[in-house]
């Protein structure tokens, strides 16, 4: 797939994609993706990415069902990031919220401004 | 700040910073902070970054007069990516379209979406 040659990866092998929801536009997360996990989210269309803390490839949604659905992907200008607009089920935030930026800076304090649509112990099953 | 203090930079002393456009929630362009361009971005109300390529601070809109007023900051939950959403004067990429992300991905062909409000010689002077 010529795309996936024009990309620019990092020099770990990555591209950031932010996530953002194709209906309100809210941007939920941004994770990263190698060169396998995009190719994977292009042909399944559902985001897949690379976990950098667990050094694992992984579909969003695969514990907790909250997957993914592609509906558009942009490119910027340098061709070193990527937006999917995706149709989020649930949530895209494991701790509940519908977004990982569920959190405002007010002056020097975080305020919680986010949706919770579940609770974290009923979703992820403790192992 | 209790809040510099609080957040992940990455090896190279970086944090991504998404930046959305207050009103429409068009996302503008990725961008990277290191704790003095974040500082000078919370303190002047202007964003400010690093320039990986350039290796250098600089402004938003320091040639273009292109700048980003802020108007709200987003943390996400692991504290390694912030969102902010700014009032963008003129445009935010240096093409002369709005968006970094004006063009969209169609099988695997790359389609212009975006909205072209300058032309770059107009505004960027060669030297």
């Amino acid at each position: 797939m010529k795309f996936l040659d024009e990309i620019k990866f990092d020099d770990k092998g990555l591209i950031p994609a932010i996530v953002q929801d194709y209906q309100n536009g809210e941007i939920l997360m941004l994770a990263y993706m190698n060169r396998e996990s995009l190719q994977k989210t292009l042909s399944s269309g559902k985001t897949h990415f690379w976990s950098r803390s667990r050094q694992k490839f992984w579909m969003k949604g695969e514990s907790s069902g909250h997957i993914q659905e592609v509906k558009e992907v942009f490119v910027d200008c340098d061709m070193d990031t990527l937006v999917f607009k995706v149709d989020q089920k649930v949530a895209a935030c494991h701790t509940g919220y519908r977004s990982c930026f569920y959190r405002k800076l007010e002056g020097d304090e975080l305020t919680v401004t986010g949706e919770k649509v579940f609770e974290e112990g009923d979703v992820y099953k403790k192992s």
